[in-house]
């Protein structure tokens, strides 16, 4: 199964995919969607285009988003929940079933503590996928969601909903 | 010229069309998206495909979007901000230029007051577009940034900008 991994933001949204098969994990590929000057909703189309453009070229079967840290700046989640609409839109318009998990969960998933810090999580993403080039933070943290992912679902009923819900 | 002006929410997305010439307002159409139960990703996949077929429908050239009330409800703003990228998105995709106007701004172009409260807002929409029959009032709200969008577009050089990315 090939599993896609989104972490949302505004001027940079990380995505990894890897494939998945029983426990072994391998890279697929990683990248930062990027969006910078202009207005908002041209901001929004760009990441909409380039994020469609990776599901075209990678076709993952399963999807998962990292839940937003919510905070005190009203203003910047606004932001955010914007950014983080169209990283939820763009797998479901695939027909993928889109997982969310909070930063702590993909943490305790893939570092095995929820406390873990970005250089912690990009050190057990390049453990757990040999070889692997990192696009930088953004597209670390997009594998560490995917492969958090991949134990959910492997461990769940939700397998099966999500490669019948793929056509897989 | 045909606005659409657009009330974001996850739950309820207001959405109004109006036609503008000179300063002639006509009523084009009104109505809710709605979204319920069901997960995150798929609640905005639906609003997106039903926003989508109003643009599809009334072919408007210019689109402005309410700007949302930031408060210190984060979990409450960061859902706001994920259906406003999807209001956003949709009339992007479609090529046109997306104004943004702030609640007050809107009530102080419609109804003269920025105070003004959804009963005011309502009765002048209706005052200014005759017959119209609202269905809701999240849609009088749209309406009343279409009419709000309408006054600024006329009077400022980006009449020009919408209507040559609109292609008209």
């Amino acid at each position: 199964m090939r599993v896609l991994g989104i972490d949302p933001g505004l001027r940079n949204m990380g995505w990894g995919v890897i494939d998945v098969a029983g426990s072994r994990l391998a890279h697929v590929a990683n990248g930062i969607c990027h969006s910078q000057g202009g207005n908002m909703a041209d901001r929004l189309l760009s990441l909409h285009q380039q994020l469609t453009a990776v599901l075209e070229t990678y076709r993952p079967q399963a999807a998962a988003v990292e839940q937003t840290f919510v905070n005190k700046d009203g203003a910047g989640t606004l932001k955010l929940g914007q950014a983080r609409g169209i990283a939820m839109l763009v797998p479901a318009q695939a027909g993928l079933v889109v997982g969310e998990y909070a930063p702590n969960a993909v943490k305790k998933a893939v570092v095995g503590v929820g406390h873990a810090d970005k250089v912690q999580v990009a050190h057990m993403v390049k453990v757990q996928l040999p070889g692997v080039q990192l696009a930088g933070p953004d597209a670390a943290d997009a594998l560490a969601i995917a492969i958090c992912h991949s134990f959910h679902v492997q461990s769940s009923s939700s397998l099966a909903a999500a490669l019948a819900k793929a056509g897989a």
